[in-house]
Parts: C-alpha cells; structure tokens; sequence
C-alpha cells in the first residue's frame, strides 16, 4: 500500500504546480486504520507546507496515525516552523517519505529528529517519479541556477516556419494550451529581441477557466538594444517585469527609456557577439529564479545550447510538412560540424496531443 | 472468437511480407471442432495462395469446417487457379472473409460463388488493421500506380546532416535495420543522382541471419545525366536493376553506356527542370511496381510532395540536436508560402525504437 499512498500524495503535491517556485511541490496524507483521514499539499510560495495543511484538515485524531510526505519533512525555520517538530508534537507514529530533502546542508536532518523522537521512518524508492515531480527544484537547491526548458514547435520536416515567416500556427490550439500551462510552471520566460521585433508577443499565462495563471518574468536578449519601446512586454498590464538583458552596446538613452516603463535592464558581458548566457543564467539564479522556459527562435536555441545552459527539451512536432530550402527550424546559429560532436538526449519520453507529437527529453551532461 | 482467428489469420499473412507483390499478403485458417487443423499463407509472388496452403498443411478432414482467410477467396483464373472454387471442393462448410476484394471488377464474385453452393459466409469489420495490411495491395489495385513511402531521417531539431554535409548516422543501428526491411518490403527504391554523387550507396536490402532480402528496383532521378558510371547501383550484383529516370536534357553517350551495365534507361518530360515525378510514376506502375520508397535528399522529397505521388511517411526522429542555419533539413525545394498551404498527415502512429523516435503517416489527399 505505500507505494499507492505515495502516488496519491504524488498527486496531491502536483496539485501546487507552478505557485510554489522556488520551493518544492509537496503532498502529504495522513493514514489511520488503513483509511484516510487528512490531505495536504503546498500551495503557494510561503505558505504553509503540505505536513501543516494535512494535520488542518484532518477528519480524525492523528494520534498514532501514519504519514505519507513526497519529501523529507523540514526540519528548520523557514518561512514557516520546522515540520518535523510538528509530526513529533502530533504524535504521528510512523513517517513514510518518498525522497530525501535534496538540499546538502539539512538532507537527513528531519528524519533524524523524527526517529530521536521514536517515531518509525521509512523512506521509498520512487524511482524517476519524485525525481521528475521535483526536477526544477532539485537543480536549483543544488546548482543555485535555474532549471531551463527549451521548447520547440515544429512541422515533420523539422521546419518552424515556411519560406516567408508564417508561423501562426504550427501546433493544435490543444498544444498551444499546454505551452500556457508550462509557462505558468516556470518563474521565467526567455525569448530573443527578433522575436519581439518580428512577433510582438506578450509572453503572458492565459490558462482557461477558473484556473489563475502567474505570469512568469519574462527575460529579452537584446544584446544591442533594439528592442521597440512600445512592445508589448514593455507595455502590458502584468503581475510580472520584463527583463531586458543586454551588453556595453546598449545605448544609455534606451536603457533609461526601458527602466521608464517599470522594467529591468541588466548589462552582462558579450560572448561571440551576443549576451553571454551563462553570466545571466546565473544572475537569474541568484535572484531566485529557478525556472527558465526558453521560447527562442533558432538563433537563441543555439546560443542556449551552446552555452550548456539547457536542461530538458520540448519539442511539438506538427502532423504538417512545409518543404523549403529557405524555411528556419528549430535550432539555427554556426550549429556543429561532426555527427559525433552531436548534443544528445535522454529519458525521451512521447506523448500524442490531438495529433500533434510532444517529444520530452533532458541533454546528456557530460560526467553527471 | 472470430476476431481472435482473424488476428491469427493476419499474423500469418504477414510471413508473405516484401514476398508476394504486386499480389496481397494473405493469411488462412481451417478450424474444425474449435481446434486449428490448418495455416497457409500466401508466401511469394506467383506461389500457391493462402487457401491452398492451408488445404495442403490440414491435419485431419477439412470436411464441414469453417476457414478464415484474411481476403475474399479468389474466383478468377490468373497465376493459379479459383480458391473459391477449391473451397466448394473441399467441402468447407463456412468460411469468414476479413476484407472485400478491392479489385471493383471481381469483388464479391468469390463470396457470390460460395453462397451459390451453399457455404456460409460472414465479412467481419476487421477495422483499420486489414487496410494497412494492405495498403499497398489497395492503392495498387484501384488506381495502377506504386503506394509510395517518403523515408527521412532527422535531428529533433529536423537536421538530415550536420552543415558540412555530415550525416554517418543519425539514427540509431535498430532503427537502419528496420529501414532494410521496409526496402524489403517494397519493389523500388527512389533517390535523387546528388545522393547517388555525394554518398555512392548501395541500396540494397541487407537484412540479419537467415532471412533473405529482396533488393528493391533502384530509381535514380537524373535530369540532366549526372550520374557516375563507376556508381555501385550501375556496377554492383544485384538481383534487381537499376532505372535512371531522365529527360532529353542527358546525353545519347550517357544513355548508352547506362544500358551497356545492363541497367535501364527512361526518358521522361521535363517539369519545372525536374523530371516529371507524376509521369514516372504512371510509367512505374504500368511496369508493375506496386511500391516505392523514397529515400532522397531534400529536393527529391519536395519534388515528390508537391507531385502529389506520396502517400506515407516515415520519419526517424533522433534524440540529438546538431543546430546549423546551414544544415539541411528533410523537405526543401522552394516549400510553401502559408501555413494553410502546408502539405497535412494523419492517422499518426508514433512508436520508439531504441531511443528514436519513429512517426508514420499517411497524407491527407483532398476528396479522398
């Protein structure tokens, strides 16, 4: 029965999805006389942890009850008390927790204090399911930078569009509605200055329904300073900023204009004659950012790539041929040379949406 | 149980494969007393159909049994004589028929016969799974041209070869072997002569073990007479020739030392300086071919798009990415203008093969 428990809590822990970065999502159960009497699950960034949301709502007395955690409960102040005092104080008999708190300095120090406390621990191998539900937060608590999502749409034969540009739209509306649902995940959106030139997009979270979407931070490289003062991303009503990235090429005036519209600019270093990825990556990070989807056009996917900064791949691959010498796909820029300097994929994983093919991968890091 | 018989009766028609066109695969079944008592199947081009084979590997008196035959018992003379006919003989007392014949001059004739000398018959809805048994047989017999399977290999960012041309290999060692089964599996096998210059293949069938591959009829499209005489589809044993597929635009010396290595040469009309792809096909078809596979570069894939003489594709996607804005993707020629323009697929099937990724389909013809 853990591992059917566990999944439940799985499911309830996915239920935070997109409101609780930079934190884990996390769901917890509690179990008394094979029935459940509590679910919780971490709702928001800041408040209260899925322990503390079970024991809220639980039906029954949890004394000598049984809970089921997706992570290590904590065990130090944070934005919120520590949760392994509160399982000690609730009298929980046994804890099953389905992964480690990943966080070098306290993993293993909530479990240590419930067995100090003569409460049973049992930690489960959920193989690559936790490590998936948690996969942004386990990079960020370990490397401080953020988990980076590239995500591609293209026809069958590899072209994101025809000869002239037309790009409206390749996938189904379906897919076009998960693309909103992952933008709603992540604290960041990444796109090149041509694409606001060319597009003038909003880069916002519309999700359907009763659903509230977060928009996320949306990040422009403009390495030059082009980008028009009147785009969207500068303009809109919004609950996120727009980050202009650039260079020593920016020219002052642009950057005041910018700040004028209540957006941020940051000046990085130029690598091959573009914003060097990996110094705002890692600025990002350190602000606490620790999800960046990454909606470029071919130039900036290569310059992403190249740069080592991407971890997962999307790639929508639409039941549609466009043909044409002239047409872009996906990944452009100087591109390699060899098949065997190829950056390679793993775990693919492919899903059908209403015809469209959604291909899921994460890049092969070397010596990982 | 019907279904379950059918499936078996299908299984078996599928040892025929690559083995019997222009002529279908066909499975057969005898069952007497719930029990199989024989299995044929129709095994090479010419050979004894599968109602024969059955007949000749039953185990007990097929007298008053039900047979099960993938398609409707023939009732012609052609390379063998009338199954329906055989069947009245035999004293089988049903038979259940998995498909029509599609041929509209002889469908329903064998049923006809067999309901005139009172044996039951019963058409089961076998669904989508016969007509892709199928599908070459059918689109052969209806309309005298090949089915034609457009094969590409690409990157997930829809690369067919690195900017310098590398392309030694995409997709994986599985994913090749099944490419010399589809070859297997069709009378022709279509490149364009940059192909023939740039990488001097074989285009054989090259399968594992014991199983013997048929080579495929090699076709190169050469407009203009390009084509090496030293090439290994004009000097190479095989058991098939090779036809280059030209216009007047190639040499009488060119022509001649082609048919002196005991290949052919074709002379069709020149359409937008290509060889006219559509007039090929009629010719092809007329010859008897049912099937080809397209294998080209990117401009052969265009031309035959826009000539309209596919009907399937199959695309390896590999878990790699090579980026590039100069490498080649798999269409290219002069592609369309507009989205609404683009060239659809559907009844996709995605299926994974060692970490590739492999996508059929079928064009979406208009009025079809």
């Amino acid at each position: 029965m853990d591992q059917v428990y566990m999944k439940k809590a799985i499911a309830l822990a996915k239920l935070g999805v997109g409101n609780t970065n930079p934190n884990p999502m996390v769901g917890a159960l509690i179990i008394k006389d094979g029935k459940i009497i509590a679910e919780g699950y971490h709702a928001y960034y800041g408040g209260p942890h899925a322990e503390v949301n079970a024991f809220k709502n639980a039906t029954a007395s949890v004394e000598g009850a049984t809970m089921y955690v997706t992570l290590e409960p904590c065990s130090h102040y944070g934005k919120t008390p520590p949760c392994a005092n509160l399982i000690v104080e609730k009298g929980i008999s046994k804890v099953v927790v389905g992964m480690m708190d990943p966080n070098p300095e306290v993993s293993g120090r909530g479990i240590a204090l419930l067995e100090e406390n003569n409460i049973e621990v049992v930690v489960l191998d959920m193989g690559e399911e936790l490590l998936k539900l948690n996969e942004i937060f386990l990079k960020y608590i370990k490397t401080k930078k953020p988990f980076c999502i590239l995500k591609t749409a293209m026809t069958l034969d590899g072209k994101i569009a025809t000869k002239t540009g037309d790009s409206k739209w390749i996938t189904n509306e379906t897919s076009r509605k998960q693309v909103h649902q992952l933008r709603h995940q992540v604290m960041g959106i990444m796109v090149g200055v041509g694409t606001v030139i060319a597009d003038d997009p909003s880069l916002t979270t519309r999700l359907e329904g009763s659903q509230v979407g977060l928009d996320p931070v949306r990040i422009i490289l403009d390495t030059r300073g082009r980008i028009p003062l009147d785009a969207k991303v500068l303009t809109q009503a919004s609950d996120a900023i727009t980050i202009v990235a650039t260079t020593h090429l920016m020219p002052d005036a642009t950057k005041k204009a910018i700040k004028a519209t209540g957006n941020r600019v940051v000046v990085l270093p130029l690598k091959d004659h573009h914003v060097d990825m990996a110094s705002l990556i890692e600025l990002l990070g350190e602000q606490g950012m620790d999800s960046i989807l990454i909606e470029g056009g071919a130039t900036l996917n290569y310059s992403a790539l190249e740069a080592g900064i991407v971890d997962k791949v999307i790639t929508y691959v639409a039941p549609k041929i466009f043909g044409g010498d002239l047409a872009k796909s996906p990944v452009g820029g100087e591109g390699i040379s060899q098949v065997k300097e190829a950056i390679l994929l793993e775990g693919l994983v492919t899903t059908i949406c209403e015809g469209d093919i959604v291909i899921e991968g994460y890049i092969k890091k070397e010596g990982l």
